[in-house]
């Protein structure tokens, strides 16, 4: 991996699937990224879920590519009709779409003389000067160019592109993160939080309520840049919930769930 | 519920959330809000997931509202300091946010005299001229103003939110859709298929591969408004595929999966 940078490094993830705009598809490759991502120091900071229609492909690459250090597409780079994300890209940048004379090779040896065909070597077009992106389940391969990063849709495939293509890049500061669960009601903490958060001005602080198990909380998560600012805002937070009656068990990571939140 | 529109009703969802971004929690609104509305002929035609951070909030609201019939945001709209919704919608539109009368009163009577405050009575606080949407869960109202409607992010509240509202919407025609599922590769599926998406061309084909179990195969979703259209496009894939060796199973809906996608 080259050597950190100084500053926050930023990315957009762009999802691309009418499946997961109908709702037959609920995604699951956001979460991967953001985790991924957040570990060498790269925070996603916005996604756009977008049907397939090539306007709207090249209008949505071209609003975020300026305003992120990277861009991450996902969805859309199969053999079929409604696969039009590499065209799109290419368009979005005003290149050629063109063979990758690699990719042409990794699909033929994938595929073997009898099974290749032309719609699976439309998996080797990318845009002049794209760089490869690995594939080792299925081989058509994703790839970027500039800043835009083109992975498949389908989560197995997407994960093992983004396992071979995160050590090429340059995160930043990673953030530390704590989580404070108590059993307090936000509406009881909402005072004193609000003057922890203005008082930690480079801490962010969210409040996140649960329902589990028939008792309801709120997870108190933590996150900074540096170590020892964010142990004195977790020690301020916990001192809160002690003042308020309340009991805090702090964990660290942001004690996430895969529920979309819980109760209210 | 009003009378039915002839034309396409549209949709955006903005998810308001940093958690959602760091990969803390997998959002599960999006599924649940494409499918209900999708039910009442409502298209869901983007989503933007953003921080929670004005700025970005003001500037997203405002850049959807006029693309679309209706905007739906998550999240945001507690009692702590990172809930900031309701005053961002309210400086969107340009109004004042302003203590809701009816609001006030049901969150006076949910929390009783001992445990309303300040803190929970700014969850009151909605955008002159905003219409209430019902919290039968936690008392605490979303609100409607223009063609934004304003959510809970917690999913049982969001849902019940939805349950709520939809019945005053209308929507368009509703999209039928079916599956035909078979075992033949897309690559080989591709041309046929895309010469099926250009002959039905008011017939939407998307063609998601999946793996289970061991064996691999291809759902091949069709969605469109006429039914006579959409069952002839059915019958023209199920050919398609038996010409190629395969055997089509047909199934009503979009045969969808909570997984994000399945095998390459």
């Amino acid at each position: 991996m080259e050597p950190t940078q100084d500053r926050v490094v930023t990315a957009c993830l762009i999802i691309i699937g009418n499946e997961i705009l109908s709702g037959r598809t609920r995604d699951a490759n956001l979460q991967f990224l953001a985790k991924r991502l957040g570990a060498i120091g790269i925070k996603l900071c916005e996604a756009r879920i977008i049907p397939d229609i090539e306007a709207e492909i090249i209008a949505t690459v071209n609003a975020c590519r300026p305003r992120y250090d990277h861009v991450f597409t996902t969805g859309g780079i199969g053999p079929t009709h409604d696969d039009i994300t590499a065209a799109c890209v290419a368009a979005a940048f005003g290149l050629a779409l063109e063979h990758h004379p690699e990719a042409v090779a990794r699909l033929k040896r994938h595929y073997g003389p009898e099974n290749i065909n032309e719609a699976r070597l439309r998996m080797a077009m990318v845009p002049t000067g794209a760089v490869l992106i690995d594939n080792p389940v299925s081989a058509a391969p994703g790839f970027s160019i500039g800043n835009v990063h083109v992975l498949a849709g389908v989560p197995l495939v997407m994960q093992a592109m983004v396992d071979g293509l995160l050590p090429r890049m340059r995160g930043g500061p990673v953030a530390v993160v704590r989580t404070v669960a108590c059993e307090i009601g936000e509406g009881v903490l909402a005072d004193g939080l609000a003057a922890l958060a203005a008082r930690f001005s480079t801490i962010e602080i969210g409040s996140y309520p649960y329902f589990r198990s028939g008792y309801f909380g709120v997870s108190l998560v933590l996150r900074g840049l540096c170590v020892a600012e964010l142990l004195e805002a977790t020690e301020a937070v916990c001192a809160l919930v002690r003042a308020l009656g309340g009991t805090p068990l702090v964990t660290e990571g942001s004690n996430g769930d895969n529920n979309g939140g819980a109760g209210p």
